[in-house]
């Protein structure tokens, strides 16, 4: 334990940095990483990060097609028929090689995306023909030229730009690479989010009267970074030992591209870790203190490359941090953009304070009643573990200059889990 | 082929059933399945969906603890302490076997979260506390009793009811079932959506200009099925005929929940699919043509239980019409809520047509221009592969009594990608 360290201990924190420019410290000193790119299948590279711009490599269509079920014919011999005067076209008989030729006056039953046949150039739906008997079709409807069939190219010309990198691929687009013969994709390897806790009084077991407590962190964690699609390590526990932390963040540095730490990120003579991370290599520690509520504590900082956040112990709180810096972090490091969160516009009903100078996250239960839609704030009881996150429903964040919200302002709420619909009768 | 068949062919759809009043009929006949619970780790449970009531077996936290790092005191020793004339403590001395008490004029440190010693009644954070040499403690500011400390059950009481069934498992849940000590928690089982594609022309391989066409709706539809946490069952391509895909839908009934078929569900004389439902068992199909824009000839059915979509063999109608049916309906059969998708409001750069009578779902891309939200709709030339869907990135849901949206205008956009950023120099 350094004097610095001691230093810092007595004083609290004496600025605490905006989360948007604590991010800024972060990207601006990490750049896009260079991930090494894996060849997959189409089938599963659902959600996977594109690592290449894949372009079409054929016209497609690939030839002239129908666009509905129906008779190919010449658009010309349906002209002034309708219902109450069809006309009458003869089957276009089949060749000895299979195909068809539908030449004037005939026409040939097409399924909808089948080639359109030679000759045609139009095809009349199916509700307007019908076959009268001995090859014949009597059509009730006119059709112009090209009406109902989909020319080559149309959807996509051979060498236009169909996917890029850094796209997250949805099922249509795996849809498409199937589509156009992608039988392997070049995408982004998945980050890696190691995640270790630290303290000596957490233990992987239950809540027990012996003093210890079950860790929450890691858990939480380590699916929160499953939940966006990156590679969880965990790192397990670490007592509150300089040496031991400094060990497993070294030993993490070789595999992972993110690092969290959980707990020891405070001002207290325990909190080693924002410490740690600054002896540990160059730049070492950015920023300790954002302008949080809660999740003050938060430490950010980069070893040899790699992002290690120092998030508080508090259950909350080390969620709420880790919310606020690493998907954004993730993005940017993937050179990927992801969805929103969804939003709803509810009303409150009770006050909701802010901390000015902090961006306050405020957790919140929304419920449609009657039609419209209404958020409490969560009661926050003491150091709550994680019974806000799990009761409530969504989250209201107020921003750095503003105090906070009256009961009965309509607000922007965040949301994580549905809107519950409650009967007023209920 | 029956009379009945070629009866319908001829005419199209007298009735196209509003999509709401589509999965009423279906919902209402599919009652919330009772699925089998697995019983799994919580570490494996994250988005699963919760198939029991979860309780918190033990008070939490289960004893009082420290809320902030710093030292345990009794709060009556700490009156009028300020930073100009701080108390000083004792440091309470350990007891043989390793507790603490601290009594009147005792301090002892405390870490977040970590147990308050006997005696103590409140917690002197570390920034107003300092040891100051052998055994004494400085405190700079006065604490009144329970300050700084969490109670017993202060988070949540023994017999709390903590998670409910039919919730899907986020990371802090998860983290909430570590906590409690659950091990194991029960899940519904996932839901095995099968998909099945039809017709003489699809196959499995690249474009071609055979006149084959690639399958491009189970690739997507399967990828679509895992995009809301169903089991897909890959029940490949039926070629058009009524026994062959009767077969196949037999056969899955088996083992599917819900059975989705793309292709032959018009009304031309090759679209046996609608009819296959209606053969397969009771009630069979219940509603065919549904009023939306695609996605039209949509056909909705039940067979013993398990319902059976039929969608349109065109890949863009097929995936909106499982946008508008299948997530509400898997929804329905686990007893279950997802989150809405997000949606942002944006300025149309063109007009948009709806059709009076249908729901329209208008592709679109929704681009920030200088701190503006636009939204273009989607050029769809033709019967559009999946092209409009790749290249969009939201959609615009018109609704059955609106006739469109003038240019200008501000409508809700739902994202399925994020908003695109675009410089006006660029």
């Amino acid at each position: 334990m350094s004097d610095q360290h001691f230093d810092v201990s007595g004083r609290g924190f004496k600025h605490l940095t905006p989360t948007r420019e604590a991010l800024r410290l972060i990207t601006s000193r990490v750049p896009e990483k260079v991930l090494e790119l894996e060849e997959i299948s189409p089938s599963s590279a659902l959600h996977r990060v594109l690592g290449e711009d894949l372009v079409a490599p054929v016209d497609v269509p690939g030839f002239d097609r129908a666009a509905m079920d129906g008779y190919a014919v010449n658009a010309e011999d349906t002209y002034s028929a309708n219902l109450n005067s069809p006309i009458v076209l003869r089957r276009a008989p089949g060749r000895s090689d299979g195909t068809i030729v539908v030449r004037r006056g005939e026409a040939s039953l097409v399924v909808t995306g089948g080639p359109m046949p030679d000759g045609a150039n139009a095809v009349v739906m199916s509700e307007y023909a019908k076959e009268t008997g001995e090859g014949t079709i009597e059509v009730s409807a006119e059709v112009h030229p090209s009406e109902n069939v989909s020319r080559t190219g149309e959807d996509l010309r051979r060498g236009a730009l169909v996917l890029r990198t850094g796209q997250r691929l949805l099922a249509q687009d795996i849809g498409m690479l199937a589509y156009l013969g992608y039988d392997q994709v070049k995408v982004k390897r998945k980050l890696r989010i190691a995640v270790l806790s630290t303290g000596n009084e957490i233990h992987d077991g239950p809540v027990a009267s012996s003093g210890r407590i079950p860790d929450v962190n890691r858990p939480t964690l380590l699916n929160a970074a499953r939940e966006i699609d990156c590679e969880p390590i965990d790192l397990g526990i670490a007592v509150d030992e300089f040496d031991v932390i400094e060990n497993k963040l070294k030993h993490a540095l070789n595999s992972a591209d993110i690092i969290l730490v959980t707990a020891g990120t405070s001002v207290g003579p325990r909190d080693f870790v924002p410490q740690v991370i600054d002896r540990l290599g160059k730049p070492g520690l950015l920023v300790h203190g954002v302008a949080m509520r809660p999740s003050m504590p938060t430490g950010l900082g980069i070893v040899d490359g790699t992002p290690i956040i120092s998030l508080p112990g508090y259950p909350v709180s080390a969620y709420l941090a880790f919310l606020e810096f690493v998907p954004a972090l993730v993005d940017h490091m993937l050179g990927a953009h992801s969805l929103p969160r969804p939003v709803v516009s509810a009303r409150l009903l009770r006050r909701v304070a802010g901390v000015l100078g902090s961006r306050t996250y405020v957790r919140v239960r929304v419920s449609e009643i009657e039609g419209s839609i209404f958020a409490e704030p969560v009661s926050i009881s003491g150091a709550g573990i994680l019974s806000s996150l799990v009761r409530s429903n969504g989250f209201i964040i107020v921003p750095e200059n503003v105090e906070g919200y009256e009961e009965g302002a309509s607000v922007g709420v965040e949301l994580f889990r549905p809107v519950e619909s409650r009967n007023a009768v209920a």
